[in-house]
């Protein structure tokens, strides 16, 4: 499980001379070991940090409070992983999750050198954790690891494609039912309330849901949660969901109408698939980010349009928004493997909006769809 | 907004001749001024911290990135309170989230004294963070501020009231529909999304959800999130809610039966009923926690049953479980204004279980109860 993502960081770490690391970022943690706590009701209250990864002499020791024991185990069934649990709470005796985890992480230290390099994700360790550190290995030297990552995250797994492919096939799901309920009087939040039940019926457990679900007439009408906003005739609503199933996440965005879609809606709408249709020819392997950027926004330019203000696109995996980022500074060439949103949008600021989304797996000479939904006009 | 909170924490920082402050815990933070950022899918993607305070000199300042600026706003209407924005992201520039937050930090504190005591949160304050302080303050001492508060937030203000009934008032909704569809062949997921959904269309936006949705044939019969698991002819089903709208949890929990109820179900059903009213009685200022829990405990002991495992309540507010949590070790005392949940429950692993959950306001000589789902048999 992830062994190829653990190979490709100690790969990372040895050209660094660095033989031990501990690695903070969730986003690291469930890519270093596929374990995806829970996240809808925000941290575990008895955690004393979020799950710990302790990198040494080849082995990943993942260090999570014991009601994450259960999700953490697969990782112990590899042979360069291991997982350690420690108490978070009892109802015997008071709250001594953070000793509990400061003597775990001494304990896990104590073989080791106190001195020389340790790498550590500097963002997200907290000073309690780097205390503990401290006291097992007084004399060491902390090399911030933040970001080092992230470029290796870029090209996926075929055991991550299988968990993309699973989310993406979710927000399918989802659109279906959004584009089959659309209609004057519903709200945004009933929409997406809707949508969100059909993916976890699907799923058959809960799943966390993001984007976007917006009327045309909110004056700010680019991104934003639902609200009690009421759908009435000529009105176009803004659906861009993200699932995070297995801790991946997926992504996608279409339009709908409340009703029959204006003139202005269907020329922006067939603008705005063109321009994903440009976008989408231009990837292969060693195209650049920027490039594809750059021709996305100039299409809309040229259109007449005010050119949209986020991103024309972005990687997406263990996060949402990930390398490589599709904007006009980034000179990173597309590689076989890379999974990448393109997101296109036109906005009449508290008037109306569209913007259409799909996601590519790059191929050895071109792009797959990984998204399936219907964008069409209805 | 929240200036009692504010009030009450200067009042203990001046007790411990402690003029400045970094609170980092999230649940402080919402609590000393109200800003509760969207937890639903993990932290922003942007964020160089989850939001932090700087307190000095009587002011609380809210330091949050640009994208939370709206959300973080209400606070800077305070004399005592005041909003700071650093830059997460811009599409023209690479990810510079990190820096900008430690420039804003080091500014911040530009005119401070760069020696003296400075409280901190340890436990939820990152390396990188303390960096930034130590740049501005190089002399400092750091004093752990770690669960200072928390006794703090035991009575609640009438503004937290007015917020924690309007959650206890979805949890209700969310009963009343788990009442009317639980039948034979609904699998878990199934009664939980449809609970979801009827939840944040009564509060019109999206609303958190925890906390348990299990069928009694489970091994582990107690807590857990719903499932695929199909409800058969005389299962139960434990429904066990929290909503966290505006930053405060709500909790209630009732079970219900796919069909009639067995007669073990029913007598089980009965004796945690009077278990909770029995508990219920004992409420008001002056008792001691542990003496609820510990008579809670007996009466289910005594009608013959294994003693629950878990807590026999606990506090609510910014977080799902705080103190007051009644306990066996705990001799807090309970005070007017402190809310509190209790929850007995007898558990027949992999056969049947039940729990009954409400929420009391401990008034000056009883107790209120908030939550008003029916937890009668049917």
């Amino acid at each position: 499980m992830h062994k190829e993502q653990r190979e490709r960081t100690v790969a990372l770490l040895k050209r660094h001379g660095i033989n031990r690391a501990l690695f903070a970022n969730p986003h690291t943690v469930t890519w270093l070991t596929g374990f995806a706590p829970p996240i809808q009701t925000g941290p575990n209250f008895f955690q004393a940090s979020s799950p710990l990864i302790w990198y040494e002499g080849g082995l990943f020791i993942l260090v999570v409070v014991d009601t994450q024991a259960t999700l953490a185990a697969p990782l112990d069934q590899n042979a360069d992983g291991k997982v350690i649990i420690y108490m978070g709470h009892t109802v015997q005796e008071p709250l001594s999750g953070v000793p509990n985890l400061q003597i775990t992480l001494r304990e896990l230290m104590k073989r080791s050198r106190v001195s020389g390099k340790v790498g550590v994700e500097m963002n997200h360790c907290s000073l309690m954790v780097s205390n503990a550190i401290e006291q097992a290995l007084p004399t060491v030297e902390f090399v911030p690891l933040d970001g080092w990552l992230e470029p290796l995250r870029m090209v996926k797994t075929d055991e991550e494609l299988v968990k993309l492919r699973q989310n993406f096939a979710l927000t399918e799901i989802g659109h279906t039912r959004a584009r089959q309920i659309v209609k004057p009087s519903l709200r945004e939040i009933d929409v997406w309330s809707e949508i969100h039940a059909v993916i976890e019926r699907e799923a058959g457990c809960r799943v966390p849901l993001g984007n976007d679900c917006i009327v045309g007439y909110r004056q700010q009408n680019v991104e934003g949660w639902p609200k009690g906003y009421e759908l009435r005739a000529k009105d176009s609503l803004i659906v861009d969901l993200s699932t995070i199933l297995h801790g991946y996440w997926s992504d996608s965005c279409a339009t709908y109408f409340a009703t029959e879609p204006t003139a202005t809606q269907k020329k922006l709408h067939q603008t705005v698939s063109d321009a994903l249709d440009l976008g989408r020819s231009m990837i292969r392997p060693g195209m650049k980010a920027n490039q594809i950027d750059m021709r996305t926004r100039q299409f809309i330019e040229q259109a007449g349009y005010n050119v949209y203000r986020h991103h024309t696109g972005h990687g997406v995996g263990v996060s949402g928004h990930e390398e490589p980022r599709i904007v006009s500074y980034n000179e990173t060439e597309l590689q076989q493997g890379m999974v990448i949103m393109l997101e296109p949008g036109i906005y009449l600021p508290g008037q109306t909006g569209v913007r259409l989304e799909d996601a590519y797996l790059v191929t050895v000479d071109g792009a797959e769809q990984l998204t399936h939904h219907d964008k069409s006009l209805p």
